[in-house]
């Protein structure tokens, strides 16, 4: 289907953050002073909204590792209205927010005629007993609700058309964005023995977890140490069963907590419905990423590790057929900062911008 | 059935190790050093064997964190002969060498009236088609093969009664003892559904990997990563085939390097043939370790975790079941050179002297 | 001077740990676990003091490596009074708490007939100036002051008679003891032109910071990461220049946060009044710490380094002297929490009971 | 002094790298693979030289993370001759060699018309007592000589305009990088009490050691652990005397290994000949960093760590004053790889190239 002819791509846009002060509101910031289509754009605003009285504070202050990287030295995270934003004609809103906050201001946002990003769980799930983990109230559920039907999952490997066009994007989730590159190929494909069930086995460093002051986060806990958690219950497991179209009985994932601070490796078993080659698997994920930019396909039998996407935007994936010619282990790979989160998310703008997808990642 | 009647247990052994210079081969140093019925008994002799010119070292040059304790500061790693072996009565010699050394010495220590605790995969595998990933070559088949019949799977949870009266006995691998302590009790009850298939997702620590000088050992390949290898080829999965009478078809496991030096945690998918309560599964895992001292036992839904075990004598198991009561994940977590190795020898050396099989172990 | 004849030792001593939830005090408390003159003994009371209401909890909970160590299952954590501790006639309390505990504590653990050994900073310093830095409040002045007065600094090394007497025990700072044990010698022979100055730069892993729910204790602030902090105003700093006598002109240390759980290495750098040679200043060494249980001097030019110390006992020594035989760098080494902290603490508990210094230690 | 007027700038240069395969070359390959001035220009000449037989690699097999980066995927590592790259009419030939191979190639590159920049010490020192650290060995030594004192040491911040008119750089080793941005600016403002003696307490990442199979660069070696080593004999010492005009009496460098991939901080110990004011000392560092791009100064009293510049192309300073006004401490960060060595050489090309100092590092 060829693209629809449209309106010219605008040559900036009018950016602001809403909550640049965690880790993945950091890397943004960093994405976007580097992207090439934003550098003389004025303002990137970076905000915390709803503390009005809070007092402006010097970017570089939050991340210092920012300091000297283009105009970051002048940037002030301020508290802001939406009456601001609309004046300073804003065009789009990341929300690197709590999924609450993201709930409550994605209609806000759009009421005011801005687009969003949002880079939390709170948009992601179209179905309601799949967004029951995340406990959210609708002030407007009327509103809400519609606003939900209309939201885009924001994967740009899957949905670029969608995206392109959309007001409001649901960025997808770190872990989720590992599995989903590595399934969606083979599932869509055809060639996978579905009722067998996928297991997924997902290894997070540490700033996956956010910069809450909670035991978990400690370096005395995840240091010389693995853990697994949220066995059966990780609320990126909704996300996936609707974007792979699998029942929850197909399906089953296991996060761990690695001792580093970036990254993650899931270890997807998947049987196949009838033996294959691995020059065959080769070939349908190659004609499924061939316009990807950011996804790098390992040629078998070499696999991703965690070094070689650590601090990059791609998402590296490779697999392993075994002996039986059905057994399959895919490993993907990818920063859970950047194509993880922050990365994907700048995808996202570039696609609404109309701009190269991979426009200041490369 | 009742352990026959015995000779009393001997106060105390004369033991040797050859290939104490390793990190498995030091930690049992360690572990003798301290070992209540040993601390009297000369000598301790450490060694490299065939080494003849080889200038004698002190022990805590090569693993300077022993020194000071008990007589280590006083222990030479000497280049030793079976004769002199012979004339110190010798009655426990450990090996702690690479497979080719430990299927050519083991019959010579036997031979000159040692029993052998074999920790390399020399003689842990009954098949031989199992035991040709390990590319072993006998100067005399016949003996070799008899030998082999005779030799005792050294998990002292599963064979003490055979361990106590072996002359040679094969010390489980790391990775194999961490998957077969949590898979026995499962697999032994019935519970599985064994065609459904079994994924083990391992994770280990660097020091898994040994003290040889090659890339993949660096500090700059481990750190800050995560990597998969020996996707359905590692060596340790023939013995736990044998071990739990399963066939290849019904088993699969991916080891992982984990950026940290100790510890081995391995994530286990099974299928269980009826929908089950977790107490029915903690009481067949309590049922199967009542007597067993190095194994510990989490109350779901708590899970080991690495930290917990890591530089102690112990395999800590939790596990969870899924919503449908069938989906299981079993943890399992222990130290690869102590549960996993060095320690579970000795508690094979405990039992074939007639010891407490836990003895210098808590 | 020959000890005076005293009574004959106990053969156990009835012991408590008020703050046993720390690192220190869990180290502490699986020292004490294994101690061979404590084990027949009841009760290990461990406790937190003053959290009347507080529920009971497992020993295990807390410090899950602890489990199926001695008799670590079957105790509780428990909320206890003076009262309860006197009833129970406890000879010795450990107070692993907050200084500010510490001070207000250790008077009315002495009024109930206990001797205490304060693992806090609370009595360690004999001048007030020093103090200060705590903040210290205490309800009766002139009791604190006697107290104070007759506080020992518990450092076996150089204060043996005097803690074997104690009833107030102050067990030393981990920066403290890894810097004194290397000066201490040289700063007593005379051998050093003090006036030069002494610059210390120490480094230690991540739990000398304790379990305090910070920005600076989390893991994404830890790892990859080295920091130096408190630079010309370490709370350590006092008790240095009070042990070894100087003035603060003479003397500087910098700690830095090392990405690791465990372990301090101090680099001191210090000049000769005259030129030496190696041998000369070995000797010293050897003189000074010949009867010295836990405390390792490497040969030099061997250097100690954190991997041979951390999780033991020891304190370890090395020192490189300059072409000029006058500029001269000396290595400490040792385990924060252990030598640092709570192996000391039972080396004077071991002082006081009148037993050998390093029972249960090596 | 105004530069000179000069030739107008080229726009592009055609640049080659030998010694690609080592971490400090494939920092240096990203960092090209990026730069604007360089995106259009062929080639790219990637090149392990002196081995004619060996097989062209693909860039991307020696280096992962680089795949999708620029032009990457297309490059080979090629054995390549003198004649060669003449007749590809290369410009710049970067020298990411062991100091043997680019002592002796370094002439014979500008014998065949091309300018160099050495990454490694075989040019850096001009004294022969210096020098005798690296064992160099020349087959012309009157030509050698004849180019070391040519020879420019490649510090920016210190020598640009030497620099851009060099035909040899000897680009800085990465701790002296270090502890001569901290330095310089005290020392040349004769702030210093030099003759109290100035003390360097630095600390590095492993990748400083190289890719080198040996055991103090495995992982179990530098995990959990650190040590120092190079005690009064660091290569690097010879560069800091000969830059900042110091005797050996006057200054002291220890060097230790951390458990990090990348990063160095330097604890540098000074004294200052008057009491002063931190503001005197910040401005003294303002005015000499005023135009440099990759310096980063800290207000007093915040200092930098490595986490703020690892895997960043800046140098990060800071300082406290002691109580005294006299006592000072410096500390001083860098990545390793990139201000320690690959960033810091393309400044030194852009300098050679009339280009602005950070083109393509910010």
């Amino acid at each position: 289907m060829p693209e629809p002819a449209s309106k010219p791509a605008p040559s900036t846009l009018r950016i602001a953050i809403a909550g640049v002060s965690g880790y993945a509101g950091g890397e943004l910031a960093r994405l976007l002073l580097r992207h090439p289509r934003l550098q003389s754009a004025t303002p990137l605003l970076l905000g915390r909204m709803g503390e009005p009285e809070a007092v402006p504070t010097a970017l570089t202050h939050l991340h210092p590792q920012l300091s000297g990287i283009g105009p970051a030295n002048e940037l002030r995270v301020l508290p802001f209205t939406w009456q601001q934003l609309q004046r300073q004609s804003i065009d789009i809103i990341f929300l690197a927010t709590p999924h609450e906050q993201s709930r409550a201001w994605a209609p806000q946002a759009i009421a005011h005629g801005m687009r969003v990003i949002d880079l939390s769980g709170a948009w992601r799930l179209q179905q309601e007993h799949n967004r029951a983990v995340y406990k959210l109230e609708d002030t407007d559920p009327v509103l809400a609700a519609e606003l939900q039907r209309e939201a885009v999952y924001g994967s740009p490997e899957l949905h670029a058309p969608a995206i392109r066009n959309a007001r409001l994007v649901a960025n997808p989730g770190c872990y989720a964005t590992s599995i989903l590159l590595a399934l969606a190929p083979l599932v869509r494909s055809g060639l996978l023995d579905l009722d067998h069930g996928i297991v997924c086995d997902s290894k997070s460093g540490a700033s996956g977890a956010g910069k809450a002051l909670v035991p978990n986060n400690l370096f005395m806990h995840a240091a010389d140490n693995l853990s697994a958690y949220a066995v059966f219950g990780h609320r990126h497991t909704g996300e996936l069963l609707e974007q792979l179209g699998l029942s929850s009985e197909q399906f089953q994932f296991t996060p761990h907590l690695l001792p580093i601070p970036r990254g993650i490796l899931s270890t997807i078993y998947v049987r196949l419905r009838q033996p294959s080659r691995p020059e065959e698997i080769q070939a349908v994920l190659e004609r499924f990423y061939a316009a990807a930019p950011l996804v790098r396909l390992r040629p078998s039998p070499q696999l991703p590790q965690i070094q070689h996407v650590a601090r990059t935007n791609f998402c590296d994936l490779g697999f392993h057929l075994g002996p039986d010619g059905r057994k399959m282990v895919v490993v993907s790979c990818l920063d859970n900062l950047l194509k993880g989160a922050a990365s994907q998310a700048v995808e996202n703008m570039n696609l609404m911008a109309g701009w190269k997808q991979s426009e200041g990642l490369q």
